[in-house]
């Protein structure tokens, strides 16, 4: 392992303890009250109050569909404890006839199945430490993992409520208190009505309870949440409690300033800057020779790469061509894609390079057919979201 | 010339005649009947009507301030006849007190002169064909220009009619009649309250009366504009009829739609981005050994270089470094940057370069002191916008 591939791998708990390590050293037993059945997972903690965590990138390489308890967890606040005997969603704003519906209720309308990869906007955020620290969670590139999520299709509850025709965005809130500001927000979003009622490829977006056949566990939004399929994480909101249609985007902190892209943190940069909100294509390496890819030290010749790309969240995008070079860039051979595929999700591909000692880093990039390409690098920005340039593994070769 | 060089020059004039050559061949006489006195100049009209025209490069980087009829010239409507004495700019929606205001009215505020560099958002745009076609107009590298702008602050008469507390934008709709869907609409804008009351770096937005010393001319606004210093050429509004303060962004169409980097141009790519404001970094070549660059061939050794660099507009951006290739990116030299410089202008730049009989593209990049850079490529985008990849010049040398 070089000096520089060391420090990628620092980082600082919650609990204040600084870590350096490997990945199987990185590994936090959850001890907030928060803490539910998937802990016995291989998550790691970035930090436990609010509960944040991604699996090792080894072992998230495994599957198309992953495990619920290998799947990233991003929340902003304790998971709220939800009877879903008493749960009600409302559904009010722009709506000719506002609804409060059990779970029960929203079970009357037909059920849907979707297999979706879900990704936090600030998946790889480490990367942008190397040129100035960016708060946050301090994310590797395991904030990503696809599931099947099954529930009722928005557009039908809506249909019920009857949207009326000044909507043009459709907010989620939740049922988590996030402390913000000195006071308690919850954690909430948006999405263009469109994405919403159009059911572009398939299901625009979902009212879930069910994640992998199961019922949603408290860390990924027990009983209700939404799931965006092809928009960042943050727009699929957890624990949901209430959707209002409205003619604004909502003006919740998590659309109205957090999650952008901005240089700095003035008013002008969130005016002048629109919500995240489809994903931007992605890769990383997840093994080599079939291990964690913390490796101090490979033999000069073939080895065994394994990886993980998604498109673009771009509507139609597929994975065009995923690329691996052993030399900086300068010259590129193509990995070999599995065969699962599906609208919005990602794919795992393999390949074989040939190292010597003149190689210093394996990188993959990736392009899809909507023309979206992991560039060399990105710039920089203030709150360390979409990084997706080439993904670099530094490596000694003897 | 290389076949792929004459390709990046072909274009489609407004009379359907398809001109292919050097820029000394593309030169049009304009004939429309708004043909005024800068037509003198060296301008290269891409359509006469509406008038859209840029400088040859070669005459372009001449200057720091660029001459009033080498000034690029985009509009999307005849220029409209205003009389200046019947002439009254309205201030109207979330202000205390609504102002209808005479030049000489608007004249009782302190005068200020600032230079600034404008840019077409779409400069570049013919670029992007090698992708796939892009519409609107083709434009080459010439669409930026240096000017020095007088007028009064924006904000000095927003104070005048007493901004109301829940405005958050301010509108600005021109005096043309642009035809849309069937009706006519003023060519339209608006920018964050911020940047108008802020005064970041100076002036954050001006109501300009006079370039480069003299009255505007017809084709750049006569009798007032706006000029809205680091962001794109279209916010800063010709023929300035009426400023207005909202709550909302502006409804215009060229503020809600168009100016916008979307790949497709569906109803959810709208309401999914957000409207271009602030220029992004930018480059080109304007002379090889002090002449056009469409040269066919040069000879192998020294070859002086000159040409234009533009920062980033975000407030503070300085150029940092402006790199210069002739192996196709593999390694870099450094130009020399003019003494001129000041906040949101672009500097001039010269270099010597090495060409060799191996040297097939003359490439130039840059950064800037806030991180932005000109990437390798630029995604393909619908309308053609922000193309800022490397400016490559194909050359043969023998």
């Amino acid at each position: 392992m070089t000096a520089s591939h060391i420090s990628r791998r620092q980082m600082i708990v919650a609990s204040g303890i600084v870590v350096t390590g490997l990945f199987q050293a990185d590994r936090a037993t959850a001890q907030s009250p928060n803490t539910s059945a998937n802990d016995a997972g291989d998550l790691i903690f970035r930090t436990t109050d609010p509960r944040n965590a991604e699996p090792p990138l080894d072992k998230l390489v495994q599957s198309w569909i992953t495990p619920t308890d290998q799947f990233y967890v991003r929340s902003h606040a304790p998971n709220p404890v939800i009877d879903p005997k008493a749960f009600r969603l409302k559904i009010a704003g722009l709506v000719r006839k506002p609804l409060s519906l059990s779970l029960d209720d929203l079970k009357q309308h037909p059920e849907h199945t979707v297999t979706a990869t879900l990704t936090c906007a600030g998946n790889r955020r480490i990367e942008f430490n190397k040129q100035a620290k960016v708060g946050g969670v301090q994310w590797e590139a395991g904030a990503i993992g696809n599931a099947t999520w099954t529930g009722v299709a928005l557009a039908d509850v809506l249909k019920q409520a009857g949207v009326q025709d000044g909507a043009r965005h459709i907010w989620f809130d939740g049922l988590d208190d996030v402390p913000h500001e000195g006071g308690i927000i919850p954690f909430g979003a948006s999405v263009p009505i469109e994405k919403v009622m159009e059911g572009e490829q398939g299901i625009g977006a979902l009212l879930v309870y069910a994640m992998n056949g199961e019922p949603l566990t408290p860390d990924h939004g027990f009983p209700l949440r939404t799931i965006v399929p092809g928009y960042i994480g943050a727009r699929s909101v957890k624990w949901l409690g209430s959707v209002t249609a409205s003619a604004e985007t909502s003006p919740n902190h998590y659309l109205a300033t957090a999650y952008k892209v901005v240089t700095k943190t003035d008013p002008i940069d969130w005016s002048e800057t629109a919500p995240i909100y489809r994903n931007v294509i992605n890769a990383a390496i997840g093994t080599i020779e079939g291990q964690a890819v913390a490796q101090a030290k490979l033999s000069a010749g073939t080895v065994a790469l394994k990886g993980y790309v998604m498109p673009s969240g771009l509507v139609g995008a597929k994975v065009d061509k995923v690329q691996l070079s052993v030399d900086s860039g300068k010259s590129w051979g193509v990995a070999e894609l599995t065969n699962e595929e599906d609208a919005y999700c990602w794919r795992l591909w393999k390949a074989n390079v040939t190292v010597t000692p003149q190689s210093k880093e394996l990188i993959v990039r990736a392009n899809d057919s909507k023309g979206a390409f992991m560039p060399a690098r990105v710039p920089w920005n203030a709150k360390g979201y979409l990084q997706n340039s080439w993904y670099r593994v530094p490596i000694e070769v003897i």
